[in-house]
């Protein structure tokens, strides 16, 4: 697509609308989208206007929000009106939702009365629940109809609602009675009762339950679509899984930042290198200044230091192993407690597991440190007494790094937050303390 | 689900039949398959048997592998035919190709004729690829039809084909023309031709397109369903965005787990600690090995260290910060490549961002180091020594935290294996040369 961006710059300053128009066809709105920020405003408004309203609305849902800000600026009143009515519900919620509010309160009357009603109603929904990520376009029908009668709504609606795969069968207060698959409708004779075709019990999400929950409800039962109902079970509106597609990516990138004591940022490359230096540095101030404990505990045995100078030598790695070791387990259990694996009951077999490989891992990483000191520093005891160092390090790194991210999620936050930085920083001081006081029972005893 | 289980035992041990087909129906087979293993094999047999092929065939596909083998074992010839003939494709051929050769040689003459042909083609795929994700469900009508047409096709093949949102246009080939919404074709006059409602251009995939490439497509042009096609442009397969949901959480499990330096495992909770141990200790060995390098830096200025034994307070926090700064820019970087908003030639920009950041980050991190050495030690000299180094230090680990997963991916390397403890023990080694050589320079000289 990018390829071809100057025949398309060619193609719109010929303006020749009803040529622009047939040759747009040609693409998917998404690559149009992408190559958007490589026309200059006046282009994208020749190529939008030239465009039919379906399509042009198409391109506008692709676009980033500043994009569509910026675009829904620079266009006609009609236009702004054919656009904002031919979104689809949710995308215009979103949309409305990041604008200030006064700019809000100009863009809704330009919508439909029930557009409008509808959009207001959405907007009241916290965005990262599931009323957030519903769409309200669905078919609803009466519970006493034939199937002949659910067929012709469809046929009626289809036109206006895109997602057509399950009509829903309400009471008279609109509360969900039944799913009825579009497959099973079309198979079914139309003379027969709906209930033929009703599918009942089904799985629903209530509408405060956050996008997390209701991303794992769609992957345990494998649906396509959910009903979101309200606390009398009165169905307010549809998720469909694509909308769950970005909530796993994000809610991945969220965890592998936080994961990584990154701070969260919508967009690395086009930000400013200063706020994301702020974000970040809040981060390295908590770490640095747990560092002074570590520091203190070297101060506190410096004695140590300052008469067998070869104790330095295994510092780093002994900090670095056990804090690797640590990483290593808190990975695993953080993300365990991401896609459900691992629960809160589960610290247990998750302490029992991590210090039986805190052993294993320990005694391998503690003789091959013992072999160095032995070997290039040419000193039994101290050999042993790295080994020891060692294997307690590991040991107490994998163990914590179990047992951190679940604690953590007990206290209600965010596991994620129990980074690979913080761990290493935590383990850096026990890894000291375990070495010296080791040293002193070993080898300073018997220097 | 769980809290009913002494109920539902109770009922399986009633042993009638019509009974737990009954009761079994109000729930859904992903909440059967959740409490699968809390049933005896014999109970498990019961409930399987006793329910109908279709409600069993789907409680079926929600096991785990190890549980389908077991199940499958017990079955009797008939119920195992009727369950691998009615489950889905895709599902079965993955199924078939995690079992040994010699078992799926005998199951698969057990499928119906036509369902042979087909699984042997989808084993012949690898698993993550477009091949391996799609399935081989779904309805293709030809060019020269009306809509009257492919409306009958729709009703006489729902009832055996899930998927029929989207009906594919073919040549006499077998080649993909064009995509019908099932939604137009309701709304269309049967009386009118095919083309009337057929898209094209459209979006597909290659057959061997890898699974992530998938995943980003389906993100890319927000579609519900994608046919996968061969070199020669047949449609092979189609793909749900279901499908794409686990590729896209496998993919994110798997950055973690590389980003954490911890190995990939399937099941955490039931793992063998030795197996989990064997997995993660090779990272720990060669991150020890490398550790050896910043020791032996440690031993070479080691006169230093012996005759200002203050000097050693600082190394803790002076590799802990630049590694958590690293690891910091490297979590940024590498989820940006695995979302696709970092690409290859972006390397200038992330160097040039990250050093900025790491100037601004390290000045901060300085001067509360350098304040600790003068207030605690008292030592003016030392605070400025430690300020500088750490500032130099921070800029290093934020460049080659951003440079390094670029330069991993370039040489075709998972980005995501430059994790954070391979980038804080690469930074080890670097700090600990910066501290020293600034120490030479600055303190030691005026000593």
């Amino acid at each position: 697509m990018r390829a071809m961006l100057p025949e398309i710059k060619e193609l719109i300053a010929s303006r020749k609308k009803r040529f622009i128009k047939k040759v747009a066809s040609y693409f998917e709105p998404a690559d149009i989208a992408e190559i958007w920020s490589d026309l200059s405003s006046e282009e994208q408004l020749v190529l939008f206007n030239a465009v039919e309203t379906k399509f042009a609305a198409d391109i506008f849902e692709f676009l980033k929000e500043d994009q569509m800000i910026d675009l829904l600026n620079t266009l006609t009143l009609t236009r702004k009106k054919e656009i904002l009515n031919e979104m689809s519900p949710d995308d215009r919620a979103d949309l409305f939702a990041t604008l200030p509010e006064q700019e809000t309160g100009k863009l809704i009357p330009l919508l439909e009365e029930d557009e409008q009603i509808r959009t207001r109603e959405l907007l009241a929904y916290k965005e990262n629940t599931a009323g957030g990520l519903m769409t309200t376009d669905y078919i609803t029908v009466p519970e006493q109809v034939k199937v002949g009668f659910v067929l012709k709504e469809v046929r009626n609606k289809a036109k206006d609602i895109d997602f057509i795969q399950k009509i829903y069968v309400v009471d008279k207060v609109n509360r969900l009675k039944g799913i009825i698959p579009l497959k099973d409708l079309l198979t079914t004779n139309p003379q027969r009762k709906v209930q033929a075709v009703t599918e009942s019990p089904f799985v629903s999400v209530s509408l405060d339950m956050d996008q997390e929950d209701v991303a794992r409800v769609f992957e345990k039962y494998d649906e396509h679509s959910l009903p979101v109902l309200d606390k009398l079970g009165r169905i307010k509106g549809v998720i469909t899984v694509d909308d769950v597609l970005d909530v796993i990516k994000e809610e991945a990138s969220e965890d592998i930042y936080h994961f990584g004591a990154a701070a969260v940022t919508d967009e690395y490359l086009s930000a400013n290198p200063i706020k994301v230096a702020q974000k970040r540095v809040i981060w390295l101030i908590v770490l640095a200044l747990a560092g002074f404990v570590s520091g203190s505990v070297l101060e506190h045995f410096s004695f140590l230091l300052s008469n067998i100078v070869t104790l330095s030598f295994f510092i780093p790695i002994l900090m670095n192993t056990s804090g690797s070791a640590g990483t290593q387990a808190a990975t695993v259990v953080v993300r365990g407690l991401a896609t459900g694996e691992i629960r809160l009951n589960d610290i247990w077999r998750v302490i029992r597991k991590e210090f039986l490989i805190g052993i294993l891992m320990g005694v391998i990483a503690g003789v091959i440190t013992a072999l160095r000191a032995i070997i290039l520093q040419g000193n039994v005891l101290l050999g042993y007494t790295v080994a020891i160092a060692m294997i307690a390090a590991i040991v107490i790194a994998t163990s914590l790094g179990g047992i951190l991210p679940i604690l953590f999620k007990k206290l209600g936050v965010d596991p994620a937050l129990m980074s690979g930085p913080l761990i290493a920083t935590i383990l850096d001081t026990t890894t000291l303390l375990i070495y010296f006081n080791v040293t002193m029972w070993l080898l300073w005893r018997f220097h």
